[in-house]
């Protein structure tokens, strides 16, 4: 995905976040979720009218009860929201027939400000599982944001989504086409891919492009794959994980087939921008590690052995330590389940050759360690199976700080 | 497998290790592949007469070359063995054709010294990946030691294959039959379940059983699925993984159908404990953590979940800050792409009840956590789908300690 593809359409970094596009207003605000007196824990994304609305789910087994009424709301209304709430603090998790009804709650009192059916709402949570939600501080608040929107509040809603972030993300873009602009804006939290306990990677888009649900729907998974799907700081999937994305149609852009690759160019740019700064943020991490793996026999074996590779704990470790040690790499390649021959494939770091034809080039490690030891390093592996699978993943160090956060927190 | 099997046979356990048998002599020195004086870095196992081999190797797509030395020997044999000559502090992997020379001449050296074909010579290394032999040091150790053989020495052979690993691995048992009484014994090292840069996990098994290498080999795989396969540290499969079976004979009890369990139940036994000492010795590790998973679809979906648990970096976190925190676990058992109802799902820790029906008992969390701090804690999930499969997993916490072993090492 380059921001060329047919010189059709042109992506450029635009200001703000999930109110950057135009027809969107958000607010946010400290409910009391949170104990930490003033610390954000809620906020509302709302559209000016009925937006199209596309969501993407985790898939865990144990799914919260917001994206149990997320994916029924969506459902119902083929794709159409006027808002969505978020808190954070608590996941809603495994919170039985109570949290469900929270959620629905939640959803039903945006509906009421807002004046539109309860279907329109979408919800969503990230926090600790297992407790409830202090329905007594949410509904009140919920109330005084639905009453405070404002197209100058994006940013707010990035600090507002925030568990143990140690930054707000937000991003946007403008696409130019030949038949107008739009924008395309979006905030994430996540600070491990997934956080089951603090809860998890969430994403807002938004869009003021005219788009038909169904496809915005395909436009958000194609834009995901190679972005929210790239990412992993510890391998764990989440029970809340989401992302939204929503169309207001305001900017009068209309996506069809010609424009639809600009469409997911936009979602793409944004996306790949939040979820890099997931990682850059991950839990402890020191370093973002982009691991790019080329020529294997599929883009999925590709992913696989990239994926292995980035969840390795003695790679991440080894990275933390600015060791090149190309041994590790090539044996958690070797133990991905993917077919290639060890001794076709080549290991760079920082594009520095460290391992070819099976043998190592250890003379150039002191140079691969001085890479290893800026805040973003590389990591290319070449399996040289010819079948031109090629795949980027991107992963953070591991550390003791990430034991630490984990192994304290809740305590 | 327990060891009261039709009760026609008993286990019990014996003092010593792979010499414990009847028929084996073994040696161990320092020849100077570790830097470190008098480190023991060598060994030879040896049996008297050609014994039944066997030998299970890593699955790796990089495999070293003492794997591919050893799995050939095994081929053109068909499961006979003199002797295993081991050597600590260097891999031998991704060493290229200097690799597989260096290996076969190890094995040349002991069949000289012992009077035997190069190919009854079995060959494993363990150490730092893509470092070549230093040959001028490792002949004249295995001259020295093939001339040292002794059967008390087998305590020696357990010290002299450690790398990272806090204390050596060795165990034996008696196996009692109505038709005589044979003897398992075995040694292991490995401090990550996989340490592809260290090296990895060998075990080296003897028994005075008189079996055929075929039966050996199939007693070998079914006692190593609930020993050797069934833990992890970190998740790694190296490149020099192996476990080797050696049977002498000696004790003249021959292994037929009948007593086809018995042998499994002493290889079995023998490997659990290795298994187990391997986990206890995790790097960086405080705890043992066994976890029990029961009723799933089937045996490989308990195994699947269990391992899933085993490796999760936030479960691994929070019993090593002794949180009970079943959250982590649910939303483990979640991701592990197993089919199960998680409102039908328990999860035990210590014993004590934190999770059923879809809702926490986050009243007994106090007692759970009380369980965490002690040194062997107990994880047991039920996943209620009716199937029956159960499965156990050993592994060990993540601590700050594990990052700095594996940060830090061959700095």
């Amino acid at each position: 995905m380059s921001t060329s593809v047919a010189s059709m359409f042109s992506v450029t970094a635009a200001t703000g976040g999930v109110t950057a596009p135009e027809g969107f207003t958000a607010a946010g605000l400290h409910c009391g979720i949170k104990a930490k007196p003033g610390a954000l824990d809620l906020c509302v994304l709302a559209a000016q009218a009925p937006a199209a609305a596309a969501g993407l789910f985790t898939t865990n087994l144990a799914q919260a009860a917001p994206v149990t009424v997320s994916k029924r709301h969506l459902d119902v209304t083929l794709g159409r929201a006027r808002a969505v709430v978020v808190n954070s603090g608590c996941a809603n998790a495994c919170t039985g027939e109570d949290g469900l009804l929270n959620a629905r709650q939640m959803a039903a009192e945006v509906a009421a400000a807002l004046g539109c059916p309860i279907e329109e709402v979408l919800v969503a949570s990230t926090g600790v599982i297992g407790v409830g939600l202090k329905m007594d501080k949410v509904v009140p608040g919920i109330r005084q944001a639905a009453v405070s929107l404002d197209r100058g509040q994006g940013g707010v809603m990035a600090q507002a989504i925030m568990t143990t972030d140690p930054f707000p993300k937000e991003h946007a873009v403008t696409v130019k086409t030949p038949r107008g602009t739009f924008t395309v804006g979006g905030t994430a939290k996540g600070s491990g891919m997934i956080e089951p306990n603090m809860a998890t990677m969430l994403g807002f888009l938004t869009t003021d492009a005219k788009v038909e649900p169904a496809v915005l729907q395909q436009a958000l998974r194609a834009s995901a794959d190679d972005t929210f799907n790239a990412i992993t700081v510890d391998g764990e999937c989440s029970t809340n994980d989401c992302v939204f994305a929503l169309a207001s149609g305001a900017s009068g852009v209309e996506i069809d087939e010609d424009l639809y690759p600009a469409l997911v160019a936009g979602l793409y740019q944004v996306s790949r921008e939040l979820a890099i700064s997931i990682v850059r943020g991950g839990e402890g991490a020191t370093k973002l590690i982009t691991i790019v793996v080329r020529d294997a026999r599929t883009v999925a074996d590709a992913r696989r052995v990239a994926k292995t590779i980035a969840n390795s704990p003695l790679v991440k470790t080894a990275v933390h330590g600015a060791d090149p040690n190309w041994g590790r790499i090539v044996a958690a390649a070797g133990r991905a389940g993917v077919s290639f021959d060890v001794n076709r494939a080549t290991v760079r770091v920082g594009g520095i050759l460290l391992f070819e034809n099976g043998l190592p080039h250890d003379d150039n490690a002191p140079k691969a360690a001085d890479h290893l030891s800026l805040k973003d390093v590389s990591i290319d592996v070449h399996l040289g199976t010819g079948g031109g699978g090629d795949a980027t993943v991107w992963t953070c160090d591991l550390t003791a700080e990430y034991v630490k956060i984990n192994g304290e927190y809740r305590t």
